[in-house]
């Protein structure tokens, strides 16, 4: 595989799946950091060789980049026990990925940036009229998930697949954005199973 | 392949995107028809046998179910020409169809659906509020694919994959949100280049 270097911002759940599916596979990756809150991903020089929209994670692979951070777990894992061989499993693997990110990204991780990082004194009003939504929708997310275990114990199939460590990333520090999580009992023991995991590695 | 059955309404670019690649491969498809404005997606029928969280499409596979057009193609089109056979191209075609969830659905269907369907004058204020962001956020995705096609024919590589198709779904009826597609040439030729594939058939 060509060398791999991960430009990320290291409190970036989503930048976070990349490291802990390079970390659970064994594969070398570098780091590149920059600070969002800083705007160092908006700097002339990011958006000429880096991501022309500003946005992390982007994976670089050799002299290619790849943005979207499940996109690039599924391109470091595939071919890999993180990617069911079975066609149908391998799709409803990305089902949970697509569901991660238009269901539970935008709400979970999203309420965990505002209250956390930006502060709600400093949120715009929209943003402050959006937070009762998010809220329902992200605990919607989670009762999904807890149901979903209710009965084994990864998303797909009998092993840790990638439809898990996406899950995951934002899942694990929900509390940030304000969620109980011990509300969802099924959801902390896979937690636990998932840190428990040869390889894991913490977020920082 | 098991039989296929697709579970949807008609209107929905999401629901579309599933019929366009399986008329594109050639794959037969049986299709249910709700009318989620009129609830049909809530009844206690469909949440216990098609899907518990009331959303479509739902690819029915055999006896399975499958949720998340984006995962519904690709279960669809593995293997064939329109999934890249290039590592690197098919994670880079995930890419786009994680944008397509991320930063075009939201955005430019949400607006479909409340000026075209719901109607502005029965929004909630809540929705009312978010219509400039969404605005703006639904122009940016335009923009980002016409700077991405204004020296290619495709997303990704050289010819039609699943990412074409999913961006598509919305795109091609993105006026009827309010967006001008006349703003953005490059992606009104590339809507022109999908419609005049073999065996494309139009959304209803």
């Amino acid at each position: 595989m060509d060398r791999l270097i991960l430009h990320e911002d290291p409190l970036s759940g989503n930048c976070y799946k990349i490291r802990l599916t390079a970390a659970l596979l064994g594969l070398p990756l570098e780091r590149r950091e920059y600070d969002i809150m800083k705007g160092e991903t908006r700097t002339p020089d990011f958006l000429a060789s880096v991501n022309s929209n500003g946005r992390i994670p982007v994976l670089q692979v050799g002299g290619r980049f790849l943005p979207e951070s499940n996109a690039a777990c599924f391109y470091l894992a595939e071919g890999s026990d993180l990617v069911p061989a079975d066609r149908f499993a391998r799709a409803d693997m990305l089902r949970w990925m697509f569901f991660e990110q238009y269901n539970h990204e935008p709400n979970i991780a999203t309420l965990r940036f505002w209250l956390c990082y930006i502060g709600e004194a400093k949120l715009s009003p929209q943003q402050k009229a959006q937070i009762p939504a998010k809220r329902i929708a992200g605990e919607d997310a989670l009762a999904q998930m807890d149901r979903k275990l209710a009965d084994r114990d990864w998303f797909v199939g009998d092993s840790c697949t990638l439809a898990d460590i996406s899950l995951y990333a934002y899942t694990h520090v929900a509390e940030a954005g304000g969620f109980r999580l011990e509300d969802y009992g099924k959801v902390c023991a896979w937690i636990e199973r998932i840190a428990a995991l040869p390889g894991y590695v913490p977020m920082d």
